[in-house]
């Protein structure tokens, strides 16, 4: 467990020795099943992806959650409310539990969690839980990191107004309609299912799970939703296609990210070509230069 | 003006063209004084700003407004109720206006409005006003981009509350107290005073300028405000610093977006190099690898 949270770190902090861990890993690159679970703040988010886990543990396997916050710059540690959770798992081997903030990281969110999955598949973990708070973007970056995008509802109609708004809907592989004890459930759960109707034809329909997280009730159903849809990406093709976009995406967002150093440290070091940068206004030419030098 | 546009749009697109036209404009590559004008929506943001482009044409001076909304994929066009404006300026040649949005941006909205001030001043702007639309990013994305940061507030309390938790007030180089007519502007300008005494001791401190926008009231003043904290820039060195500190920015971003092209375009021509990326799942050895080579 330390090992692999160090590793995370040192993949949170562009160590250089990132690559060497790569390398070594190589052979063990098995990228696991990723579940992402979004939603407003307040409808029960953290408890449901706890009572997934407890689930997950019960059926033998072992689970990393990873809770990411783009809007707070604090990272590695327990944020959001996660010491109590990693209370309840502490002396758990096989559930591993981290939060990620987003400022820290030059290369985005979404590169660094789409690292640290990948160390967690080296380490082997069998599910990989990513969970997001707060709003915005994050829902986006979930459904870029995850094979499955779990958007979680409740039957306060506000919630779904917002989502359809917001678009987010859109991102949904599955529903979990949650607090589903609660009056309005039945109304969310048609209105989600004429949006479903009424939007493009597509293979995969978006199953609508209830469920009472407080109470563990629907889990079963709703990860046996989750491995539907995982099924879905196999037959069709489409996992093998996300596995190949997503590391398109990442060797593009490394790249980057190595050549802002490199451009940094070149006009750091390089006094005359920093003065003529400056005198000149011409950051296009200075780039180039610098990514065309001999190394 | 129509090359202007036009220029922004390479600028926009990341044109290959916009490196030749660096060079092209690299003897005129003075960049003009940015006011960066940020707030909450309903504080009458964008009236001010209006008034103060009337202000400054009437002195004689050119004037360009980019209006930027990180939450808009929108670029180019005239958005954001700029329409209206723009049809009171279309005949004026000294005013040019224009809506930038975020998400076309690969290289983020900072990078593309530094470009677009770079060609305002090489087209002979006298004045560059920057606003926001829309909250959250935006406001620390001005203060990244703008030599002097005018934060809108109104004498609603709310305002302030939700700006104070945001980190926001601290990003502000001049506070201007919108609508003072209405009640509460007293209150407000003392609130604002007590926390600017709180704060940490600065050479420069935040001025507060009531204005009524809509009557044109106190726009004088607030451009003098914005005027001396340029001069006390420019004597305090920190405009020199300023511009260099962005020129080294801009030159990682830009070299960053390169690297990003090369990674994309290396992964689709050379199939070897992809297979062996998806078999081995090593971005980071890959993306040093097609940086390295000799090109």
């Amino acid at each position: 467990m330390r090992a692999l949270a160090r590793a995370i770190s040192l993949v949170e902090k562009r160590d250089p020795a990132v690559r060497e861990l790569e390398d070594a890993l190589r052979s063990d690159a098995r990228i696991p099943g990723v579940a992402g679970f979004t939603g407003a703040p307040g409808t029960g988010k953290s408890t449901l992806v706890d009572a997934v886990v407890a689930f997950l543990r019960k059926q033998g396997s072992s689970v990393a959650v990873i809770a990411t916050d783009p809007n707070s710059p604090f990272t590695g540690g327990a944020i959001l409310g996660d010491r109590i959770r990693m209370q309840r798992h502490a002396l758990d081997e096989k559930v591993f539990i981290r939060s990620m903030g987003a400022r820290g990281h030059l290369g985005g969110l979404s590169l660094a969690t789409r690292e640290a999955i990948r160390l967690l598949g080296a380490f082997g973990f069998d599910q990989v839980i990513l969970e997001t708070v707060g709003v915005g973007q994050s829902e986006l970056e979930v459904a870029a990191v995850a094979d499955t995008t779990v958007l979680v509802l409740t039957p306060n109609l506000g919630d779904s107004v917002q989502m359809i708004k917001a678009g987010i809907l859109e991102i949904a592989d599955v529903f979990a309609v949650n607090k589903s004890d609660i009056d309005g459930h039945a109304r969310v759960v048609a209105e989600l299912r004429t949006m479903i109707n009424m939007g493009p034809k597509t293979v995969w329909r978006p199953p609508i799970v209830p469920t009472i997280a407080t109470r563990a009730e629907g889990v079963d159903k709703l990860w046996e939703a989750v491995l539907q849809h995982r099924k879905h990406l196999e037959s069709s093709g489409r996992a093998h296609e996300l596995v190949e976009r997503r590391l398109r995406d990442e060797t593009a967002e490394v790249a980057a990210e190595i050549a802002r150093q490199r451009a940094r440290r070149a006009l750091e070091e390089d006094a005359a070509l920093a003065e003529r940068l400056f005198s000149d206004g011409t950051p296009y030419r200075t780039a180039e230069e610098i990514l065309d030098r001999k190394r």
